[in-house]
């Protein structure tokens, strides 16, 4: 079963995210009810429309949905916990960040107060939100997510259901938080190397956009083969010629003056890799060493 | 003044990247003459109509154009200093891997035994060799790169001049190098994040394409604006909020028993930028914890 027509949504919490969260409901028509803890926040949400909950309760009795997207679990649990005798029948979409274990915490959470559970995690920043192609992550009951399926797709056109374990949004979104962080950092790593010798970021940049689509991108791919089926061999480049990469860029950046630490660690994999003689396969095999401490 | 038809080369070097290079000049109706120090390599590349050279001075009569790939500079010297004598007048076109240091060293040798000298870097594995797109690198003298743009093109379409600088390509491979070993790091530890809940890497990898192209790119791209304007004001998402992220992660890495070294030191500079008075701010200020040791 879908909703026929878009339905009431309560926001809880407007920081960044939130208030990108109740601009799109307020776009895409629905009767938007929206709380924050400290005042001012909703002001210009108002005059799109929204209606400003005087406290918690009348943003909990206004919708069935409830949308919360606050800083951490702590905030969610001290909003939640004064009200939680009315959240009987409720469907709680968190889009809060946290630890898969923090996820299946509050559904069971919501489980012993009658409410229904997703967790959700936005792919994007706020201006992303609302536009067909932006990702969303959803763990939970597969009927709560296909019943509100258009609602949810308010937030994002590519909003996925990935299991019913409450936990699995988190893990997935937790992969490519990682994946940003780590190459980010390297990004800016490369551009206080070449900035060394007076090369701004923006020469590099125009060759990092295509290494990273033709040469990245193929090796995260082609990564992922190689550590499901544990075949690392390789007629490319092999973790032996790497390792003495990693041990120059090590070499030249404190040479230029630049931290060291996050390469030392890909060059300590790489080194063990050979060291226990596998320097003949591919860098994948690193995986190896990443996912089994001693 | 470009060549009007093929020019002969010869291919020293025929490692993995060496062959690959001999193969492409085959390909394109050159000449070829190959060498390798230690036999039986040349003999694929013999079939397909390439010369093998009796020995390293008939390999650089043969030819103007020496194009040299081999594992170090050791490698480069221990090959050419015995043939010094006759490099006078012969371009060496060097794509063995080194420092800008190392890149400066050999464009000064060459000097000093009469030769023209190119330090190229090939980015993108052996396959790649002689496609249209494929991206190499080439640094010193404009009028040597000019003259031999065509010989050049053969290995790759998009051969680009950084500039005069002997070092710069150099350069510019190790800030890219940098980019693929921390994001294929970063995507390998995500990869066993997912595993210790017993998702396989291949259901990661299609979010994680999607998450590289829409999320990570603009943030490479955006990031090296900021690094070079100093400016890291956000309206997106702030430093303080990632390191909080960054902290989960490290946990959560430790609790499933996945060495967390890759994200430590991410951890600890946005940890310093949000100590410093930053937390506020871009992502992309830990560009000045990184390039400013203590
Ligand atoms: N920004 C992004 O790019 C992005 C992307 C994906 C996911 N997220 C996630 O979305 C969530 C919110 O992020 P944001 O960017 O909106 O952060 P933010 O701008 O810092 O806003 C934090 C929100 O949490 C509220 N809050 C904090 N502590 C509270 C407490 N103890 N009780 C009640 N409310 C409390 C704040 O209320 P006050 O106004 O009263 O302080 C504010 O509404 C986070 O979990 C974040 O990880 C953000
Ligand atoms: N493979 C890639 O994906 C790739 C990509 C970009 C750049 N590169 C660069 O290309 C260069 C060659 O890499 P590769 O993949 O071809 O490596 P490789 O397969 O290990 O081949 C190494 C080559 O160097 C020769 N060599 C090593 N030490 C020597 C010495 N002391 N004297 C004479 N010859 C010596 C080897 O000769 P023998 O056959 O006699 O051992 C062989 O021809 C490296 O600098 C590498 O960084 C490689």
């Amino acid at each position: 079963m879908t909703e026929a027509s878009p339905a009431p949504v309560s926001v809880i919490g407007l920081g960044l995210m939130g208030a990108a969260l109740a601009g799109a409901y307020l776009k895409a028509g629905h009767q938007t009810t929206v709380w924050n803890r400290s005042a001012g926040k909703a002001d210009a949400l108002v005059a799109q429309g929204a209606t400003n909950a005087e406290d918690i309760s009348e943003a909990v009795a206004a919708s069935d949905v409830l949308v919360v997207c606050v800083f951490d679990y702590a905030a969610l649990y001290s909003i939640l916990e004064p009200v939680k005798d009315s959240l009987r029948g409720k469907v709680i979409v968190n889009l809060t960040s946290g630890l898969p274990e923090d996820a299946r915490g509050a559904a069971e959470w919501a489980q012993g107060v009658g409410a229904e559970y997703l967790d959700g995690y936005i792919m994007s920043v706020p201006p992303g939100v609302g536009q067909p192609q932006t990702l969303l992550f959803y763990a939970g009951d597969a009927d709560v997510f296909a019943k509100h399926e258009a609602t949810l797709k308010v937030l994002g056109g590519n909003s996925v259901h990935l299991g019913t374990d409450p936990g699995i949004a988190a893990l997935y979104d937790l992969g490519l938080l990682t994946i940003l962080w780590t190459s980010l950092a390297g990004a800016l790593h490369a551009y206080a190397l070449v900035g060394s010798e007076k090369v701004p970021a923006a020469a590099l940049a125009p060759y990092a956009e295509a290494w990273i689509t033709h040469v990245v991108l193929p090796s995260v791919k082609g990564a992922a083969a190689a550590v499901d089926s544990g075949q690392y061999a390789t007629s490319v480049s092999t973790t032996a010629l790497n390792a003495i990469g990693l041990g120059k860029l090590a070499e030249a950046s404190k040479a230029a003056g630049i931290r060291p630490d996050l390469v030392l660690p890909i060059k300590e994999y790489l080194e063990k890799r050979v060291a226990d003689g596998h320097g003949d396969e591919a860098l994948a095999g690193m995986f190896e060493v990443i996912r089994s401490p001693e």
